[in-house]
């Protein structure tokens, strides 16, 4: 077994500290690589309070991982020691099921492997994730990362980037399209560089009257404030698509009555309570209100490359491990522009 | 004007009763036709009892509406004396907004005007449906009917039909995929022989045991009672689609858990309260829930043909219309197989 540093909570109630604990031995088709940076991700949070139920104590949480390979097993032909290296959400899955055939690993029929909180496909051995000195992971689950880009700012891309990289793809989006992002948060502002680049126009609708400038930085088009009524009446019927990215319980029908006829509002974020639905505001127009997940590791890797070849990143904030639990109290205010991001050389 | 007699309710809380009234005479472009049948929709029940507001008084119901052509104005060139003719839930629009210059008059940006209970498109002249002895309505409105079908059992396709037949179209449901109709009453019954007819495998959800000899008579290849948990279970993951026609309050998480990866559920019913869905419903799997609404003039005038060219009517029980208010009783208790039409020649 492999000794390995990392920072895990206990329960549901106490703050995140060291915790050493072992990875298995680099198996034949394995690849361990030392992890040099890892996004913090809001799901991190939820997990390690159990919002979701089920979790596994002690948890290290993590699943946006970057680093170098150190070894590789002695089938894996697709890594070799020295390459860049990531693992996002997942770490495995039956690779039998339909879903998995396809390259949608994410939807495995017979459930897939989170990188942490989960159990393997033994059914019995916890995951631990990428708050953490290192990480062994089949090479199937490990993606390959271009040395062009800024690493650190390349760990948000393997959550942040994925899930709204995705939904943004499978609907088509691009050029002729009218495309809001709602949130511009972690998700968010990855979901308007991803919809600038592939040519729609990108209006972005926050809260926060003063993520404008941000919002047009990053390459938006159109600012509205959604508290203000009038603004979002001006664009009722507007949009073809709207990528929701809020994780906090808000009123879909607003929203809907923002598309146009055969408009699409894809959820990516996962607020606490139930959306409350009025038939009328999907059958006004023919609307559609849909869910996307993550990526799957082919899609994943296709966004990689793509990142790689426009120039994209992650916005981020460099944080040294020990200030995690300030950063987890700073991204609940949503005090962070866009992603923290914990350098793992302070471990 | 043209004196007319029909069956109105003069408020929320009175029940339908014979009531006089005139129709504008035959304009340049009108197409007058007598009344030979009209469908009993649960939506006139809605309406006439102000469930869903706006209600104007007196009312006279009735858009599934059938009959012989009478008279047509000296522009009219799509129809002539004697042609059989039918009018569904539209009888106009902009003609002028995106929406109606696709052939989309259900979404006419500007505001359709309904066959009843609604306002000209001079905003202030009432309209009244087809529970009456004829009807003026401007020739792009009326459909051509053929003679192949009994009448009396088209007369429900102008909203049952469409209804149904319109998102299966839309979503190109057909061979290899499975769908199922939720719901086995006026619009689940026609979803069953325009799914089947379309070349979908399909299966009815319904909380009746007792439907399920005449769903097999209908067509559907299987049967699913929604009350029994294991039959449930056992097609989690199964359907393409599902056709929810149900207008009563029901979960629809318990639904979408049935669809496989990409499945969409599309309501065309209007339950009284909003749908609750958890964002998980949705996301695990990259599923859809959309809505419908009946259809445009193209389209209806295309299942009309599609249904005279595949003998596909509804299956009815045709009543007289001083038992109407009975019929309403039945309807809501579900006590009908599967529309009730009035005979108008009763009137």
């Amino acid at each position: 077994m492999i000794p390995t540093k990392g920072y895990a909570v206990a329960d549901a109630k106490t703050d995140l500290a060291p915790w050493n604990f072992e990875r298995r031995e680099v198996g034949p088709h394995d690849v361990q690589f030392d992890i040099q940076f890892c996004g913090v991700c809001h799901s991190d949070l939820h997990q390690i309070k159990d919002d979701w139920g089920g979790a596994i104590y002690p948890m290290v949480p993590g699943h946006e991982i970057v680093g170098k390979v150190i070894k590789v097993g002695s089938h894996v032909k697709k890594f070799k020691t020295g390459d860049l290296a990531g693992t996002g959400c997942l770490v495995d899955s039956c690779r039998t099921c339909e879903n998995c055939q396809e390259g949608l690993e994410q939807f495995c029929a017979n459930g897939s492997t989170a990188t942490y909180n989960a159990l393997e496909q033994d059914g019995k051995t916890p995951t631990y994730g990428g708050y953490s000195n290192t990480i062994v992971v089949h090479e199937d689950f490990v993606l390959h990362v271009s040395d062009k880009l800024d690493l650190a700012a390349v760990a948000p891309l393997l959550c942040a980037g994925i899930t709204t990289y995705s939904p943004l793809k499978h609907w088509k989006v691009g050029k002729g399209h009218k495309l809001a992002v709602l949130g511009l948060g972690g998700l968010g502002h990855m979901a308007v560089k991803f919809g600038v680049a592939f040519g729609a126009e990108v209006t972005v609708l926050s809260t926060s009257p003063d993520k404008e400038a941000d919002a047009k930085k990053l390459g938006a088009h159109k600012f509205i404030v959604t508290k203000d009524a009038e603004q979002l009446k001006s664009a009722a019927g507007y949009f073809d698509f709207i990528l929701d990215t809020v994780s906090a319980p808000h009123d879909l029908n607003l929203y809907l009555s923002l598309l146009r006829t055969n408009g699409v509002h894809i959820c990516v974020g996962v607020p606490p309570t139930p959306y409350e639905i009025h038939a009328f505001s999907l059958i006004g127009g023919r609307k559609s209100l849909a869910g996307s997940l993550i990526g799957g590791l082919p899609e994943t890797q296709e966004m990689l490359d793509y990142c790689a070849e426009h120039g994209i990143v992650s916005e981020i904030e460099m944080i040294d491990i020990k200030n995690i639990n300030d950063a987890y109290d700073r991204m609940v205010k949503g005090d962070v522009r866009y992603r923290f991001v914990i350098d793992m050389a302070t471990l």
